[in-house]
C-alpha cells in the first residue's frame, strides 16, 4: 500500500505569481497531492455563462509541472449569488420554516431541480475540460455533504420530491397509511399531495413519517452525488472521491460511497472533541490538544468500510481551527501522530488542511502549513517528518481484524426520531462499544448492515441496530464465533413499528423484550458485576442467562455464541463483557489505559500515545503525542 | 360510592375479529368501563360527508353486549387532513408566528369559526346516532384540552375574536386604555381593531394586555367545550365528562367544569415527575418509578372540586410511557397503589390507559394492559387485583376535610405574565403549600376562589391569589378558624395593577406591603425559626407579628386567626407553620416522612407508601408501593 | 462643579390636580431637575395631526413655577399605534426575520425613512414650542438607544440603507469583494443590490460582512440622533443629552456623543449585576443588594469620556426594579452611596428614577421615591440626605488620573462577530482590566481609540483593541510612561482581516503572534507567577520577555515601557501586573479587598463600601453601604 501526503490549496486566493513557489515548496515538503477548485465557482463563472477557466488551466499546469497530482473539486457546495438570484427557492429551509440565506456555503436544497440543472451544467463543463488532463489524478464531488446540518431541508422543493418519493415507495395512500399506522390520531391521507413535511407539528410527528423523511433526505444526497459521478465517469478514469465529515449521520454514507471509488474524510480531532462528543470536563481537558483517542480511529474504520477498503484523509487538522467553541493548538507532533494513525488504519493519503492560512473571511483563524505571512507554521516541519518516515518505513501490509462492529445509518435516524430517553443517541451507543473494543487493544472492522458473511471474524457486535436485514440475521445465525446483539437490536420493523413476535426475534434465541426503561443520568441498574445506564430491557424466554442484575433479572442472554445484551453497560462493564468474549474466542487483548492505543497492520504493531504525558509500552517510553512501531512477532 | 375500573380502547386500531375476545377479556379483568372513539374522525368521515358509522355501531354492540359500559369521545381533537385543507387557517399559531402543522393532534385554534362549524356538525351527527344508545353510559368531549401548549394561539382567528372579546368587555377603547394603563409608553388605542396579540413585542407586552389575552384564551376553551355540551345535552342523559391533564393551568377548569357532570383527569405519575415538577435530582431518583407522592393527590383534590364532588381518572398510567424525557417502568404494584389512592380521594372510576399497546405511530412505546403481541403486561394482573379488592372492601363513605386550600387559575396566568422572579410560578407555590399539608397527614379540600362559605373548615390557606373576590374576602373576614393568606395574596387588581390601599388590604388586618423582593436560589431571608426563599414582602401596619426575620422584620402578621404570610417559606418552615396552625385549631396531625401518605375516608384510613423501601405505619410494615387500610376509630 | 439631584416624572400618568403637590414635594426633597415627556407621544398627538400640547404647557408651568428645571424628552422611543399603522414596515425585524411588534417600546427600525419623517415632524413641533421656554433647561433625545437589543434590525428598510451605505463606502462591488475576501466560498457580488443582511446564513456569514453591518447599524443610530439634534439646535440653547444604558455596546457612544453636550446614563446597579455581568454565584450573592463594586464606576468613567467631561445620571435605581431575573431591594442607604460615587466621578446631576411608582403597565413593580399610594418609599429620605450633604460639602474640584484605559466600540463588534472562544467578549476583557486597576485603588480615565495625546498619563492600557488607529500608534510610540497592549491588540485590519506583518506590529516592538489559542474554562496556561485563562497567544521576535509561562514561552514582552501582554490573565495575575507597572511609574496604589473602593477628586478622597458588612479604611470604620470622605493631604 502506497502512503502519500497532500494539502488543500486555493490558487484563487493568492496572486498568480505565488503559485510556482507554492508548488515547489509543497514538493519540498514531501507532498504528493494538492486539492483545488471546490469553492471556486464565482471565479469560474462570475456571471451566468461567462466561463473563466483560463486561470484554472494555468493553476493546474503550474502544480502538475512541479510534480504534484491534482484533486479537482466540483464547486457545487458554493453556488455564486447569481445562481441563487436565478433560483430564489433553491435555498434550504430550516425546521422553523426560515430559508437559509446566501452568504456562507452549502446554501442549497438537495431537492431543487433547478439547482440540480445548474450543477449538471457546471460539472459537465469541468469534466469535459479536465477529464483527460494528465495532472488531474482524482476528483472530489462537492464538499462535506451534510456539514452545518444541510442534509435535511423543509423547503417546498423538498416537499414536492418527498411526495414523489412516497408515491414511488408506497404506490397508494392506503398502503402508506397502513405502513405508518395513520389510523392513530386520524392522520390518514387520501392523496400523496396531502402529505406535508414533519416539522412544526403540534407534538411529535408520526415517527414513521419522520423516519421516511429522513430516509428520503438521505436518498436526495445520494442522487445529487450520483448526478455528478454519472457525468464525471463519462469523461475521466481518475478515482472519484467525496470528503465526509466526523459524526455526520444524516445521510447513508454507504449509499453515497457506492457511487465513488475512494472514501475520504475531514479529520479535526481537537475541534470534534470540543463540539461533538459527549464526555466529562476532565476528559475534554486531558485531551484538549490531542483529541479523543478513539474518535479518529472510529472514522478511519468506518470510512474504510464506506470506501470498500480504499480511503483517504482529505483534510487533516494541523493547528488551531476557527469553528469549535474553543480552539486550542495541538500538542507539538500531533500532526504527525494523526497522520501515522491514519496510515496504520489503511489510509492511502493524508492531505493537510490547508496550505496557507487565509487572512480573510470565515476561516481566517484556521491555521495552515504556512502562516498568512508565508512563514512556516509548526506543522510544516511535522509534515516533512512524516514524509521522511514514509520513505524509511517499509510497507506494512494490509491489516486484518478478528472483531467486527456493524454500523447502520437508518438506525441512527430511527433513534433520533424516537429516542425514548433524552440522552439516547445511536452514535453515542456505538462509539461506547467501539471504545470498549479499543481499550482492549483490538483491531476492528466496521461493517454495513448489508453484510451477509461474517465468517472471517471471531467476534461480532451489533448494538442498537433497530432492524436487522434478513441476510444479516442468517449470517448471525450461521456464525460460529461470538456475536453480541443489543441493546435494542432488531426491536423495530424497517418502518419503525413494533414487530410481532417481539424483538430481538433471532432464530435459536428464545428471548423477547417485554418492556423497556430509559433511565436518567442520576440512576442506574446494578448488575451482579457492573451496571447498566441509560437503558434497560426486560426479557422473557428460555435462553441461557449470561449476566444478571442484582435483583436476578436477565441482563444478557445467549444461545451458545449468540448473545443478546439487554441494556447499555457503563464503560467498565462493557470492557469486561468484551474481554470475556475475546477470551472465549481466543482473541488476545491488551488492557490499555488513558491515551495509549494500538493498531496492528500485517507486519507491524503501531502504538499511539494520545495522553499529554509520556507512557510505557512494555519497556518502551512513548512521549506525549508519540508514535511507536515495532514488527509483529 | 361505587368504585369501578375501566380502560381506553381503539377498535379502529385492530382487526374487527379481535373485538369480541378483547371485550370478554376486559370483563374477565373486572373492568366496567371502556372509552372509545375520541381520535377516530378519519374513520368516521374519511372524506368530506362520507360518513362511516357502521363500524362504530358494531364496536359499541360488541362491547356493550359483553357487559361493558361505553364512554364515547367526540373526535374533535384530531380533525382529518381534509378538514385542515378546507380551513387552512384553522391551525393554531405559535408565539413566533409559525402555524402548528397537521401531523399529530390538537392541530386547531379554538377561535376558528370554520372549525367550530365542523365540530358542531360531527358532534351533532354522533349525538343523534348514539345519544339514546343504551350502551353509551357517558360522553367525553374532545381530549385533553390544553395538552401540548394548545390553549393559546396567535392566529388571525384568535386576533379577530380577541378584539371582539375586548370590545364586549370594555365597550370603548378609552375604557380599555384606562384599565390597562396604556398611557404608559404611549400604548393607547383609538379602535379595538388596532389591538394585536401580545407576542413578539420588543420587550414584554403590557401585563394587562397579556393577562386579558390569557383570560380570553381560557374563555375560548370554555365556549368550544360548551358548543359540544349544548348539542349533547339535547340528545343524551348520560353524564358529560372531559379528561383534564396534570399541571395544565392555561384555561380555567372550574369554568369548563361548570358545563360538565363529572371531572376526569389523565394521571401519569412517572411521566409528570420527569417532565413537569421542580425537584432535586435526589427526589426525582428516589421516586423515579413511583411518581411524586403528592402530585396525584393534589390533582385528585383539585378535580374533585372542578367536578363538584364527582370525578374520575380517565387515563391511568400503568407502565412506561413514551413522552417524558426518561421513561422508566413503575415499581410492581404501583398501578394498584395509584388506583386505590384515587378511590380514597373519592374517584368513581379509574380507567387504565390503554388496553393494548399499539405497535405503530407516536405512542408505540406507551405500555398497555396487554403487550403488542397480545400477551399480558404486568399491570393486567394488578388491575385484576384491584377489581377483586373492590369487591371485598365495603364502601368507605364520603371523606371530609378540616383544611381547605384555595386554587385560582387567573392567578396562575397573572404570575406567568409578571412573575417578578425568574423561578416564580403559582403552581409551584401552591403545590409547596399542599405538600406541607400532606406531610402533616391532613385531608384537604381544594376550593375555587369563588367560594363564599368557609364555615365547614378549621384551617384555610390562600397563597398567591393575586386578587381575592369580594365574596371570599367576606368569607375570610367572617371565618372563625385559622386562615393563612399570602404571599402575594390580594396584592393586585383583577386587571393586574397595584391597588390603593396597597395589598393585602383585608378588613381588620392592618398590614400593607411597602415593597417586595425576589431572591435568587443562592440567597434566602433567615427567620427567627426557619427561612424564606424566592420571595419576601416588607410590611407596615399595626397587625400582630406572628413570625419575624432574624433582623426583626415581620414575616407573618395576624389578627386573631387571620394570618398574612409575607414570603415563601422553605419546606420545613412551611410544615412548621401549618403544624402550629393545626394545633391552634385542634386538628390532629401526623408527621410523615419520605413517601408515606395518608388519606381518610368516612370510615377508613388509607396509608400509601410511595417510597422504594418498606416503611412502618405504627406496627404495620407497608412494603414499597404498598397500600394499607384500617378502620377509623 | 455644581452637584444636583433630580427625578423622572410622568405628569400624564397622574391627575392634573396632583402636579402642584408633586412639584412642591420634589423641591422639599432637594431636587433641582425633573425629566418629563419622553414617552408621551400618544398624549401629544392621539391621532394623526391632532396636536394636544396644552397639558404639557401646564405641566411645565407648574414644575417650573415651583422652581424646578425641566428636562424635556423627545417622545420618539414610543411612537403611537397610528404611526405604526401608517408605516407598517417601520418595525424592526429580529434575526429570525420576525417583525418586532407594537405593544411595548422602541418598536422602530432606525433605517426607516418614513418613521424618520414622523420624528422630524414631532421633534420640530416640540422644539418650536418649547425651545425658548425658560423652564426647559435641557433636552433628552429619544430614550435608551439600543435597549432591548434594538440597534440591529434585519428589516427591508435596513437592507436598503445598508446597500447604500456599502456603495458609499466601497464605490464598487469589486472593491467590496476584495475588502471582504469574498473570493472565499464564492461569495463575490457583482452589484450592491445583491447584498443581503448577514442573518440566517447556513453557517456564519463572512465576518467582514457582519462587521460592516454592525458598523452601519451604529451609524444609523448616530444619524437618527443627529436628525433630532439638528432640529433642536435651531430652537434652543439648552444642553442636549441622551440617556445611555449599562453594557450596551452595539452603537458607538462616542459618535452619538459628538452631537450632544452632555452624556448621561441610566444606572441600575442591582439589575445589571443580575442580568448582564459574568460573575460567580458567590459574588452575585454577596453584592445582591448593592451591585457590582466596579460596574457603576466603569460607566461613570466611560460616559465622562463620551460627554467630553460633562455627564449625568439620568436614571438612578433607588429600590427594586421589575426587569431583572431577580429583583431584591437595595441595602438601606445604597441610593446615597450610588449618588455620591457618581459625584466623586464628576457627575453634574443624579436623577432618581422615578418620582412615584406607577401602579399600572410594564413597570408597576419598579420602585419610585414615592409608593403608588403616595407614601414615601425608603429612598426618599436617602435623596433628602444626599441633598443636605451636597449643601455642606464644599466643591471638591476636578479629578485627575494617572491611568488611562482605551475603550473602542468597533472592537466590541469585531469580537462579537468572531470571538474564536465561546466565552470571549470585549467588554468582559476590558472590565477585567478596569477591575484590576480599581482593586489597586486608582483613578482611571477612559479614552476613545481616537486619542492622539497620552502625555498627561503615566500608565495606559489598551487591551483587546483589534485595530489601532495610526494616531494612537504614534502616541503610544512616543509615550514615555508604561503602556500595556494586548491581548489581541492590533491583530486585525479595520475590515477584520489578518494584517501582514502579523500583529501587534508596533514600531520598536519586535513581536509577532504566530498563532493563538482559546481555552475552555476547565483549562488554563500556568505562568511562572500566575496564570492565563480564556486566551493565549504564541509570540516570536526579539523583544524582551517580561513574563513567562511555566514552560518558558513569552507571556508578556516589552521594549522599555511599551508592553504587549499575550493572553488574558486571571484577576490576581492582572492585579499584580498592574501593581508592578504602577511601581515602575511611581504611581501609589492601595490594595483593596472585597467591596471597598476609592475615588480621589482634586481635594478629597472618597471611600465607598459596597460590601454588606462594615469595613476598615485606616482607622475609620465604614458601615455596609457607607460613604466616607476625607481631605487629600
Ligand atoms: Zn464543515
Ligand atoms: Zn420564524
Ligand atoms: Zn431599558
Amino acid at each position: 500500500m502506497k502512503r502519500t501526503l497532500g494539502t488543500c490549496y486555493y490558487p484563487e486566493h493568492w496572486p498568480e505569481q505565488m503559485w510556482q513557489a507554492d508548488a515547489a515548496r509543497m514538493v519540498d515538503t514531501g507532498l504528493t497531492w494538492v486539492r483545488i477548485g471546490e469553492f471556486a465557482w464565482s471565479r469560474l463563472e462570475p456571471t451566468p455563462g461567462d466561463l473563466q477557466f483560463d486561470w484554472l488551466d494555468r493553476a493546474i499546469d503550474v502544480l502538475g509541472a512541479a510534480g504534484l497530482k491534482v484533486i479537482l473539486g466540483t464547486p457545487t457546495a458554493t453556488p455564486p449569488k447569481w445562481v441563487v438570484d436565478k433560483h430564489p427557492d433553491m435555498l434550504a429551509v430550516d425546521a422553523n420554516g426560515h430559508p437559509r440565506k446566501f452568504g456562507s456555503r452549502r446554501h442549497y436544497c438537495f431537492s431543487h431541480q433547478g439547482y440540480r440543472d445548474e450543477c449538471r451544467r457546471i460539472v459537465t463543463l469541468l469534466a469535459e475540460r479536465y477529464g483527460a488532463n494528465p495532472h488531474i489524478a482524482a476528483w472530489q464531488t462537492d464538499n462535506e455533504y451534510g456539514c452545518h446540518d444541510t442534509t435535511v431541508s423543509y423547503s417546498d422543493a423538498a416537499c414536492r420530491e418527498f411526495r414523489n418519493w412516497l408515491a414511488q415507495k408506497y404506490q397508494s395512500p392506503d398502503a402508506l397509511n397502513r405502513a405508518w399506522g395513520n389510523v392513530f390520531w386520524s392522520m390518514e391521507y387520501t392523496d400523496f399531495d396531502q402529505i406535508d413535511l414533519p416539522n412544526l407539528t403540534v407534538t411529535e410527528a408520526n415517527p414513521s413519517h419522520h423516519l421516511d423523511f429522513l430516509r428520503f433526505s438521505s436518498d436526495q444526497v445520494v442522487s445529487f452525488n450520483r448526478l455528478q459521478t454519472d457525468i464525471l465517469r463519462k469523461h475521466t478514469d481518475a478515482p472519484l472521491i467525496h470528503n465526509y465529515m466526523g459524526r455526520v449521520l444524516d445521510f447513508d454514507h454507504f449509499d453515497v460511497g457506492a457511487d465513488l471509488d475512494i472514501a475520504s474524510w475531514d479529520s479535526y480531532p481537537i475541534g470534534f472533541l470540543s463540539d461533538r462528543l459527549e464526555a466529562t470536563d476532565d476528559h475534554k481537558t486531558r485531551f484538549l490538544r490531542q483529541g479523543d483517542p478513539d474518535m479518529q480511529a472510529f472514522h478511519h474504520d468506518l470510512y474504510r468500510a464506506v470506501g470498500r477498503g480504499r480511503w483517504w484523509i482529505m483534510e487533516q487538522q494541523l493547528g488551531p481551527v476557527n469553528w469549535a467553541p474553543y480552539n486550542p493548538a495541538p500538542l507539538p507532533v500531533m500532526a504527525r501522530l494523526w497522520a501515522w494513525e491514519a496510515f496504520a488504519h489503511g489510509s492511502e493519503a493524508v492531505c493537510y488542511f490547508r496550505w496557507r492560512q487565509a487572512p480573510f473571511a470565515q476561516e481566517q483563524m484556521h491555521a495552515g502549513l504556512l502562516r498568512p505571512d508565508n512563514e512556516p507554521a509548526p506543522a510544516l516541519a511535522e509534515a516533512r517528518q512524516v514524509a521522511d518516515e514514509i520513505e524509511t518505513l517499509p510497507d506494512t501490509g494490509t491489516a486484518t481484524a478478528d472483531v467486527a462492529l456493524i454500523f447502520d445509518y437508518p438506525s441512527a435516524w430511527a433513534w433520533q426520531v424516537q429516542p425514548q430517553g433524552a440522552d439516547f443517541d445511536y452514535f453515542r451507543l456505538t462509539f461506547a462499544f467501539y471504545k470498549a473494543l479499543r481499550v482492549n487493544g483490538l483491531n476492528i472492522d466496521i461493517l454495513p448492515s448489508t453484510t451477509a458473511d461474517l465468517s472471517t471474524y471471531k467476534l461480532v457486535l451489533a448494538p442498537g441496530i433497530l432492524s436487522l436485514p434478513d441476510a444479516l440475521i442468517t449470517a448471525l445465525t450461521q456464525f460460529d464465533g461470538t456475536a453480541i446483539l443489543g441493546p435494542r437490536t432488531n426491536t423495530k420493523t424497517p418502518n419503525l413499528s413494533i414487530p410481532t413476535p417481539l424483538g430481538p426475534n433471532i432464530p435459536c434465541l428464545d428471548a423477547r423484550i417485554t418492556h423497556t426503561e430509559s433511565i436518567p443520568p442520576s440512576a442506574d441498574i446494578p448488575l451482579e458485576n457492573g451496571r447498566m445506564v441509560h437503558w434497560f430491557e426486560h426479557l422473557e424466554g428460555a435462553a441461557d442467562v449470561a449476566l444478571k442484575t442484582k435483583t436476578g433479572a436477565a441482563a444478557m442472554v445467549r444461545n451458545s455464541g449468540l448473545h443478546y445484551l439487554a441494556g447499555w453497560p457503563d464503560p467498565d462493564t462493557l470492557t469486561d463483557i468484551i474481554k470475556t468474549a475475546c477470551a472465549r474466542e481466543g482473541i488476545s487483548t491488551h488492557t490499555l489505559t488513558d491515551g495509549l492505543r494500538l493498531r496492528n497492520t500485517a507486519t507491524h504493531r503501531f502504538i499511539f500515545n494520545y495522553a499529554p504525558d509520556a507512557a510505557k509500552w512494555g519497556d518502551t517510553d512513548i512521549p506525549a503525542a508519540g508514535v511507536h512501531w515495532e514488527p509483529l512477532v
